[in-house]
């Protein structure tokens, strides 16, 4: 049950409080406020004011998961929720993958910076609300054989998208209409008419002996399977070139795929209604593949 | 309980269901997925994937309850929620308010696209999430009579700020940026040196006979209590401008305030560090507050 600090103290001041009666509604109940649990006063609905993390693991072992706490900081401390200690996140982690026992998973975590009643401007000593999930991973093996179509859409995004906030509406928008064009995938076009990556994925280009993806800057995500990657590309000897392409310039590559923790890496075979070179996974993409997934082992 | 129908289907399919736990974890608390309440599986906070109103009662009467109802459909519009009824929603904040007996209420609710397993593509048939607060309005005299002081800062919010959506970050960031600067609203600067709005609030110049806002574009809210004052300011003989300012155009106007159905007409009185006029409340100012509260009753 939740104790609504300033409003108690407020009734208390000034002797109203047996006038009215602060009341929730969820459907059509009515719940008085005090006995409202605090999740449905989490600031991660209000305001989306968290981040979050995916990780995931191969055959018993997950990957990256020290890369991914450190930016789960990184993204923490941007919007300023402090008091998390990392180390705790990290326990919290192998303990809900221990105990799900599940060998290759997805793990989903976020915090939230609290629950209060709705107010922009937020209290330093709030809890903050860890919540976690872990379900054995999508099968991807056609996605990855036979290659996926994506679209192009506005990116519609905040201009922080460094940060792995929980404001993902244009995202969610995006992939939804690039679902209705029968794509997997949506790849966001800014204003200059630059690519800036996946809905939910980062997007590569081979061109000749070149890996292309766009530069790191506030709106990208630093993406965890983007660096290795990138990683695999200087392994396998291509050239890495970090410079956002426009749709025509995707359209008309060599190869195109998409990287993403869930899915590593995946063929892109169809970019809006362009077939890609001869419609099939690139060579070098199935070499980063491999590579790749030599990472994980 | 809540039944995840996808997973279900896949652990009977392959038989391999008992092999391991789909599971959640809240704080330090492991919860199979199958025990866990529909509201920690909420779109909302996944993603932000939800619209909201706020209305407010002047003396026992909410004002413009119509006006927010038809915004808050159009935002379900927006980002394709479906079948609410937007009558339903009517006589549940009436029901809500009634109970409340908060003579000057302040009425938030919102909807999200419903609970199920995060993924960003959504199902047609989710059950949207219905959530609505009543408390009673904060008192505002101060700020009234004495004005504001606002600081500047950028508009990092996504390109759809004429949605009214849960995708609200930016807007926290920057009105604590305010707060901590000593100040009560941040106003929002975009890429080209333009104000749009406050964090939370219309944004309006008055110079010489003129009232003077942003136009209504995708990146600013179509705010009810905008539309008011303009029809205030056209009452009192003032030219409507819609026409965006500058920083320095705006600190070195005759007055300033801000809009907002909580607060209707704050001035401001402080604009980063300069003074507005004499660094009191602008004659217009007073006017178009006097004027609006007359449609409030």
């Amino acid at each position: 049950m939740y104790s609504i600090r300033r409003n108690e103290s407020e009734i208390t001041a000034d002797g109203s409080g047996t006038n009215f009666m602060q009341i929730a509604m969820i459907q059509d109940k009515i719940v008085p406020m005090q006995e409202l649990m605090p999740v449905y006063l989490d600031r991660g609905t209000f305001f989306g004011d968290g981040v979050y993390e995916v990780v995931r693991s191969y055959n018993g072992k997950i990957f990256a998961l020290e890369e991914h706490l450190q930016r789960f900081a990184d993204s923490l401390a941007a919007i300023e929720i402090t008091g998390v200690d990392i180390r705790k996140i990290h326990s919290r982690v192998l303990k809900a993958f221990e105990t799900a026992g599940i060998s290759n998973a997805k793990i989903y975590f976020h915090i939230t910076r609290g629950s209060e009643p709705r107010s922009h401007v937020f209290k330093d000593d709030l809890e903050p609300n860890f919540f976690l999930t872990v379900v054995e991973i999508d099968n991807n093996s056609e996605a990855k054989s036979k290659g996926i179509a994506v679209s192009t859409h506005p990116d519609w995004r905040w201009k922080r998208c460094d940060v792995k906030s929980l404001n993902l509406l244009a995202n969610v928008l995006a992939r939804q209409d690039a679902v209705k064009k029968g794509c997997v995938e949506a790849i966001l076009v800014d204003e200059a008419g630059l690519i800036t990556e996946g809905a939910g994925s980062a997007f590569f280009a081979v061109i000749g002996q070149k890996l292309q993806t766009a530069p790191l800057t506030a709106n990208i995500l630093p993406s965890i399977t983007r660096k290795y990657v990138l990683k695999a590309g200087a392994n396998i000897g291509l050239e890495i070139v970090e410079k956002s392409l426009t749709p025509q310039q995707a359209s008309s590559t060599d190869e195109l795929f998409i990287a993403v923790t869930t899915k590593d890496i995946v063929p892109i075979v169809r970019f809006d209604d362009k077939t890609i070179a001869d419609g099939k996974p690139g060579k070098y993409t199935l070499l980063l593949l491999e590579e790749f997934l030599s990472f994980t082992v």
